[in-house]
């Protein structure tokens, strides 16, 4: 089954202490589909400006990613510029220039209505909700918010969330979105929400995924040199969404095998700048970096 | 086999967002011999003051820890007071009275002298180094230390560490015992000082066990309400090294089952106030725990 993915195309420019990076390639959407293309067929429905380059495209289509979704409107492409503290653990927003993305409006192509996996990228709730009236009820919905809708546009977040079934937020924002600090507590109120599912990005301490009569934990890979953390969340989204689509199936056996996968995909876009080692990946890389998550984490009864 | 543990036992007065407990029985080796003694014989070696009361002796020695080791000298039991935040994830020490801790110095009765497992708690690296030439060389060295120790007798805890197997520490300690921030080279910096494993405990992030060859990570176990934290540590090392001693091994998979075990009873640990969750257990709720551990991390190779 292919997995159809809404969200933004972006420029990125990130500063980080090995280095900089003007300009390349970014946005949830990207590292998503470039994620996922190594377990399924994606289909990429975003919005670029006039001056997003031929050799872009590429990238997406050398992955086998299906285009037909992405617009290309008159204006700059969104652009964004962060910066990362030493250790990592902390991002400045330099700038954001919204440019077309301020217009998104997103218009999913009939041919992409019956999609089976849908994720709806981090973007306005309101623009998720409508997706969603667009494309005939997928199995499988997941979403991604983030604190700026947490708080500014709770409502419209609030009515996306009745409609989804799995939530990928990281622990602040479930949090947030909770209102409370005490993590079991905040898990069981977001669950309340809507979603059946609650996939929480804990950065280094891995991956939590709760839901009724579930409950799974996979740590986060040790990377030797984190490089650049851009697109983490969005890899790991993009390496489960895709397993599961791949695989057609969302009982919890499949669900925490789709959490290593996206666990894998996470851990190798760190390794580089951008979409840089996410896009040079084997399909053999991927199953061995799957295969020493289990040896990290499987163990005996007693 | 049986495992020997030096350490404290004290009396904490205990302030949490639950409520207060003052005058409890607590320190290192108390929590340390109680979690232990679930899976293997213990032998303890500490020291109390004339205050201290029959009625924790029989917490001990319900338990069948072995209390030959513990001295008991006139002047008043090593007293502790701490405060715990809102969220339980820091601690502020309101008071400590050494009292005949502060000239305690670890005597091993002859019959000790030859137990192939021992823990040297959280006290003076020049005492932990002693202790270590009171023995016949163990099969199995474990030790705790702190940032005070780190901090202020660095010389004589590197000349510990090189007499050592396990270092059971937690990240901020390995960091600041590496003198770096990046936890990947912290860890070989540490291991490289002598211990052949480094066990990292990270709090609500679980536990992490490191060797040549060996990389095994466990989650914390998501206990509904933490109602005291203390000693959780130290109930983590009385699983470790309880389940090694009893099982006689110190292989890789028995690594893992121990880290394992560890975490069991830090999470039942921190469930009540001081040793009350502990001294209460039955071994089924241990192995019933343990599997819940093992459902909550495996999962099918790819």
């Amino acid at each position: 089954m292919s997995v159809l993915v809404v969200g933004s195309v972006a420029f990125d420019s990130i500063k980080t202490p090995f280095g900089d990076a003007p300009e390349i390639l970014g946005g949830s959407a990207s590292y998503f589909s470039v994620a996922a293309s190594y377990f399924t067929e994606v289909r990429l429905v975003a919005v670029v400006g006039s001056d997003f380059p031929e050799s872009n495209l590429q990238v997406f289509s050398s992955k086998g990613v299906d285009l037909r979704g992405l617009e290309r409107v008159p204006g700059k492409t969104f652009r964004w510029a962060g910066e990362y503290s030493r250790n990592m653990n902390y991002r400045t927003t330099l700038d954001t220039q919204l440019n077309v993305f301020a217009d998104f409006s997103p218009k999913i192509p009939p041919d992409y209505a019956r999609s089976e996996y849908l994720f709806l990228g981090n973007i306005h709730p309101g623009l998720q909700s409508n997706v969603l009236q667009q494309v005939h009820r997928p199995r499988l919905v997941a979403c991604d918010t983030m604190n700026y809708w947490i708080s500014g546009e709770r409502a419209a977040l609030l009515e996306t969330l009745k409609q989804i079934d799995i939530l990928i937020i990281n622990d602040q924002e479930t949090c947030e979105l909770a209102g409370t600090e005490v993590l079991p507590e905040a898990i069981r109120k977001v669950l309340a929400l809507g979603p059946r599912i609650l996939v929480m990005k804990r950065g280094e301490n891995g991956i939590c995924l709760v839901g009724p009569g579930m409950r799974f934990f996979v740590p986060a890979f040790p990377v030797e040199e984190v490089m650049d953390p851009t697109g983490a969340g969005d890899s790991f989204a993009g390496g489960f969404m895709g397993y599961l689509a791949g695989a057609d199936t969302d009982d919890f056996e499949s669900l925490k095998k789709a959490a290593v996968c996206g666990s894998v995909m996470a851990s190798f876009c760190v390794e580089k700048f951008g979409l840089n080692r996410l896009t040079e990946l084997t399909f053999p890389e991927i199953t061995e970096r799957y295969h020493e998550f289990h040896r990290m984490t499987q163990f005996a009864e007693l």
